[in-house]
């Protein structure tokens, strides 16, 4: 059986795991599956390369950025398939562009437009794994182009898709937990969950797959599986919809994003269209905006929104550059938040899930600053020092 | 005016080298030059890189090896653009492939087959740098490829040529010195030499540069210096034929090469064709010969020759297989050796430097193990502890 298998940076972080993800292949192999193997950079190679382009320039040019990135999983890809063939494995490695991985779209956050399949076909006809770097992809002008990270999981649900082959995503964690199972002990795994739920897991932070690579799965029915690269544990399946024998849940998981910058504006004049100049310079500067609330009083206009990962002298002097010539706001800026949020398709049919929700918090006396909510998630934007009660409370409430 | 730099690992070594780079660059843009600058991997990284398959694979796939040092340039080009780009320069990397830089020939030691200029011509039509990985290419399978070590300066090499421009070789060192600077005080530096010596020098391991981009250079009489990127130094131009008006010297370098393994296998049969069997086998393993010596006494061959960089263990077994079959030899390893050679057009016409050259180490007492002479070069095999000797009493006899 033909299957796409992806290992994270974490899976080959180093040559000892390196030879372990080869070892597994080899058994898959000796079963008779012909693999194509999608890699990520070697463990934290992708942020030190980040960071040695910052120790040369604050906004290096995407272009190059891209060329530098798409390094890493060019050494890994290489190294696996020296490792597999060390066992005897008939592997080769192969680059992004030359098995025409084509992208659209902008620098370091580039879209796959196709792939074509032929050369991974002849090659697997005398080979049993084809090693390709994730992550990464070419443009029409030859330039190479790096998916936004954790690409590399839309570069194999990718090919699966193209391929229609089943797609394993293998990472140092065995599949889709309640919660982040590094920080909560009660995190309990899901055998499924489906491409929805997934989905807002993603947007919310959960790092086991990249939204993207959700968005195809779903588009294309990829058969989807989540598993460990250190263990033969059994993962959890992204799946359409939960099987019917499944007691469904109401709410699937729980996570904390500390990565919310909190922006507060007061005293805005509230007759004017200053709230979308504001949006638009923001968006504009490539802010990542998040959860956002509007709060108009006697003539003005208080407006609070948060942004991700984002640099607070940066975004002061955006919102400072929209509001010169007005007088009498306030900017204050606060990154001691967190949002913490809830998922799960069953909250849309399951009423009074909110009411617990907050109800709970409150019970706990966890301060909410700010609320966004959609069919199937709630998330809260609390005081950092309360996050990981309010996770608690909610894990709790919702038996995850 | 168009020039071809070339700046090797220890140039680009670390970030602030880089930025040295750039800011050196930047005065020749400011000067009107448009420059190609061809990039060696930063530092260590290519010998890091070669460490880390070895981990792996005592015998990692060429394929894939030249697939993982590839990265290395890649690296530094992007980071040089980056550190352009800060200075304001108008610059853009581009990989090998990129470029249509096409090899022949096997991995690891491929040779440019032709480069189109094309892209390089538009590129710098609105740029003032193009920034090229060197020591790689791309083969008609679209395999990357490597051109062996110290490759980065035949890529610049061939460019130059091929555009019809000037090359700038820039290292560590402001040039070609009689001997190594490094190693020796007395070195000094030549303000020109001839293509021939300077493939002599290249080829008994003087590491300023590739003896692939001499024979190059002197194919298509590509205007050549090497200088140093740490320094304003007037450097060494590299030339068919000295300037008239000066000085011939006979003698014009003169170094020592560690890397030899002796190989002696004494006792052989006399009237067979062992000796051919043993070149074949040892050719068909790699090897590289280099001195070789053979004595016939009382029916027997005494066989001396040696190998460069070798693994002591891989030989043995290379020369036990072809004899395994013979009884009575002797085979013996040694790699307590070193090569000491003079290089110099001038001896062509000058006799007696033969004579001068073993008359001062015989004075000196130096042993000589095996002798190889061509018409501008004398080398001999001699104890490694004897190396320094040798050379001293070389450089004192020629006044280099």
């Amino acid at each position: 059986m033909m299957v796409v298998q992806k290992y994270g940076g974490s899976s080959v972080a180093d040559i000892e795991r390196i030879k372990n993800v080869a070892a597994r292949i080899e058994k898959r192999v000796k079963n008779g599956d012909k693999l194509i193997v999608v890699v990520s950079a070697m463990g934290k190679t992708t942020n030190e390369l980040i960071a040695l382009a910052g120790k040369i320039s604050s906004q290096p040019s995407p272009r190059e950025l891209d060329m530098l990135l798409a390094t890493g999983e060019q050494v890994s890809a290489a190294l696996l398939s020296i490792a597999l063939m060390e066992l005897g494995v008939r592997s080769i490695s192969y680059n992004a562009f030359q098995l025409n991985i084509n992208t659209f779209g902008e620098f370091s956050n580039a879209r796959i437009a196709d792939i074509n399949l032929n050369k991974i076909y002849s090659e697997l006809e005398a080979r049993d794994v084809l090693v390709v770097t994730g992550f990464q992809g070419i443009n029409p002008e030859g330039d190479l182009t790096t998916l936004g990270r954790g690409g590399s999981d839309t570069s194999a649900v990718a090919i699966a898709a193209k391929a229609c082959v089943p797609c394993e995503i293998y990472s140092d964690v065995a599949g889709i937990y309640t919660c982040d199972p590094k920080v909560h002990e009660k995190a309990r795994k899901l055998e499924y969950i489906t491409y929805d739920d997934m989905l807002e897991l993603a947007a919310l932070g959960a790092k086991v797959l990249h939204s993207r690579s959700v968005e195809i799965a779903k588009k294309y029915n990829v058969e989807l599986i989540c598993l460990s690269s250190f263990s033969e544990e059994g993962g959890t399946r992204v799946v359409a919809k939960l099987p019917e024998w499944l007691e469904q849940p109401v709410v699937t998981g729980a996570t904390i994003d500390t990565n919310q910058l909190k922006v507060t504006v007061n005293y805005l004049p509230g007759d004017t269209d200053i709230l979308s100049r504001i949006f638009n310079a923001v968006a504009k500067a490539s802010f990542n905006v998040d959860m956002i609330s509007v709060v108009n009083e006697n003539g003005h206009s208080h407006l609070t929104f948060t942004v991700l990962s984002a640099n607070p002298a940066a975004i002061r002097r955006t919102i400072e550059s929209v509001l010169k010539d007005i007088d009498g706001w306030e900017l204050t800026l606060d990154d001691n938040v967190a949002k913490v949020s809830t998922v799960g398709v069953g909250m849309r049919s399951s009423a009074g899930v909110a009411a617990r929700f907050f109800s709970s918090l409150q019970k706990a006396g966890v301060r909410i600053i700010a609320t966004t909510t959609s069919e199937i998630k709630i998330s809260v934007l609390v005081p950092r020092t309360d996050a990981s009660k309010a996770l608690r409370v909610l894990l709790d409430e919702f038996d995850l």
